[in-house]
């Protein structure tokens, strides 16, 4: 999918003007002149949210106090975020509950997927996936040492290792640094063909791609809420659980929001047998506020044109980049076509890491991955076609001015 | 204890006048008229919260977007809290981090207890304890399921139940309900004598009394930032891990943010030696934000004075209800003696659910724990003595009027 417009900027300002998801940009603060590829790390702040946390903070935390439980529904807020995602993704009303990070919901599904294939002791991965993913499943192994073990496999690989010891096919759909998607349906399809579970980490997929899980007959998921779905920063992650796994296996991580009956006190854990089970603790209530801020935007853009556009976003960068950055060493690690790319973009570069920092000090906002990648995200509610011209055309000043060559941007820091 | 003055109302407003702590009241939110004694629960709200969360949504979300991870320091929050809190419990700098919610908190301590004394298999614990600790010991017990256990003691007996086989003893130091006090200190010394380790779970005593886990030697400790601690609702936990003991066994919720190197993103977990390794994944800034506000508020008050006015309060309350509620039917079911109890005290009643109703809608908040507690907790940063005269004569108008008896207030709803 390749633009269809010669690519001028004042091409690609028509397309703002013509696209139907524009007005949602109005809904996110957005500095004046920052041009911000990098929703897929930490998403924007809906506008909603600042009103809606101070409501949380000065209402019912400061006045309504412990009442809030029962009188703003706190009880019920994972729950009800969770429903919202499950609509995002495919998945059913009662099948996702928003609690904890991302990497302990997977040791969480983890632990039911070995304990529904208690004869298979292989949780199968992919070997450059994001990390923590693989860090929660070694850490599971090494505790059960009873012989369970991660096994990795190359990304193009993967389908044929899935062996009569698989108890569970772990991947990440996205690959977080390429952007390349995994075919779930078909993957589910040859893990379950096989006789092994499969469990999805949706980080980079939920809200920038269509996710069916139902579809898939996907049998776990995760996610995170502080990317795509624009939640604010550290928001608490999501769990999928397919209907009809639940009940059949105990997480371990069984605390009291997680009992049949969490308020009778009793002194022995009788898990519940639904999506509850996978909760354990109490969970800030502030960040899930503000995740539901991001949900609800999210519930009300049209995924078909939200892949439609990040696609035109996407094939519109790499098209600029092309035309205009061939001479400057750039080598596309993302899939050519951008239908086998999520909403994100990725190059390496020898120099990588001080291009992207002079980059950020233009006000263009990407990120750098170890040990060479540029990665630019496209987040179609926010991002416009004209982005794409002023980020390339900055990358080009940077090139020709050399002024990655500055020492302030010579020196590694964290980015997340 | 016992309050050195007659009990008038005029009395009590007199010690207002003259208590060291009272302008810390002016810090926190509190609504006009409203008697609110359960701070063991959720504290109340910092004034500065609202400001300071709002500088959080608007301008390090909204504005800074992912460059906060380094230029507001949110890399680094967890253990900066973790500081804050470690100067209040009498821990360590380096020896305390702010991650995920106690429960989570308490399978990581435990599963580096066992792994500690590896030839010793059961976990010792308290059978009237706050039962989401409980849940957590036997959801990993039955997890490992190489013949690991969870034994339970009653309160009084706990101490003769340290046997050889005990791995770690884990103890909730201040009961949810009575709010008395485990002695740290012994039982610290008598679990290593034995051989076995000591974990404490504070939820009911940070913030609340003094709390010196170096003294003790205490091995292992968690707990909650929303209760005395004020951090908002759904606060996220701490934990604990003595510095001999950090580097020496591995908590298996190995996320990224417990890597020797994070943002190297190797394939394998290396884990860091010290007490990041703790933890796991990304956590969430705006609920860890509002824990800084009650922490910087803590942190100022001198925990002599804290714990006085503690006792005071508690044995001023006792002192009106044996004065003016003794025929109403409630029974103490906390220790007699101030200095025996944190900083709450609760009754038994048959009748104690509809009364704790009836009496929140009279704006006295405390709260009821099944089967038959009303349970009051008294926060001396902004706690009363006036509002033990108060909270008392609601009591009695209550039951002398049985406004309990009223049918709004019989049917159960949850309560936390």
């Amino acid at each position: 999918m390749e633009p269809s417009v010669s690519l001028t900027r004042q091409a690609l300002e028509t397309l703002d003007r013509e696209d139907p998801l524009a007005s949602f940009r109005e809904e996110f603060m957005l500095p004046d002149g920052l041009i911000y590829l990098d929703g897929n790390s930490l998403g924007a702040m809906p506008k909603t949210a600042r009103a809606r946390i101070d409501e949380v903070v000065s209402q019912e935390w400061g006045h309504d106090l412990i009442t809030s439980w029962n009188k703003n529904d706190w009880f019920d807020l994972s729950l009800r975020l969770g429903t919202k995602i499950a609509r995002l993704i495919g998945a059913n009303d009662d099948e996702v509950v928003v609690s904890d990070s991302t990497g302990i919901n997977l040791y969480k599904v983890l632990c039911m997927a070995l304990a529904l294939r208690p004869d298979r002791n292989v949780i199968l991965m992919e070997d450059s996936n994001f990390p923590t993913d693989n860090y929660v499943a070694q850490g599971l192994v090494r505790q059960l040492g009873r012989g369970q073990e991660v096994r990795f496999a190359s990304r193009e690989t993967i389908i044929d290792h899935i062996t009569s010891d698989v108890a569970v096919l772990a991947l990440t759909q996205v690959h977080y640094k390429t952007g390349a998607v995994f075919d779930m349906d078909e993957i589910t399809r040859r893990a379950h063909e096989a006789g092994a579970l499969a469990c999805w980490d949706l980080c980079h997929s939920a809200g920038a791609i269509a996710v069916d899980l139902g579809r898939a007959r996907a049998d776990f998921a995760v996610g995170c809420g502080y990317k795509f779905l624009n939640g604010g920063p550290g928001a608490p992650a999501f769990l999928y659980v397919a209907k009809r796994h639940q009940g059949k296996a105990q997480q371990p991580l069984s605390g009291w929001w997680g009992h049949a009956d969490p308020f009778a006190f009793e002194r022995d854990y009788r898990p519940t047998k639904d999506i509850r089970q996978l909760q354990s603790g109490t969970q800030p209530i502030l960040s899930l506020a503000a995740l539901e801020c991001g949900l609800d935007i999210m519930g009300r853009a049209d995924m078909a044109l939200l892949r439609t556009k990040s696609m035109a976003l996407g094939a519109s960068f790499k098209a600029l980049m092309d035309a205009h950055c061939a001479e400057f060493g750039f080598t596309l690690t993302s899939p050519q076509r951008a239908e086998d790319r999520a909403s994100q973009i990725a190059y390496t570069h020898p120099h990588g890491y001080a291009i992207m920092q002079a980059l950020i000090a233009q006000d263009v906002i990407g990120d750098f991955r170890a040990p060479d990648i540029l990665r630019f995200g496209f987040t179609p509610l926010y991002t416009r076609y004209q982005d794409m011209w002023n980020a390339v055309m900055a990358i080009k000043a940077v090139m020709t001015e050399q002024s990655w060559k500055l020492p302030q941007y010579a020196t590694r820091t964290k980015v997340t």
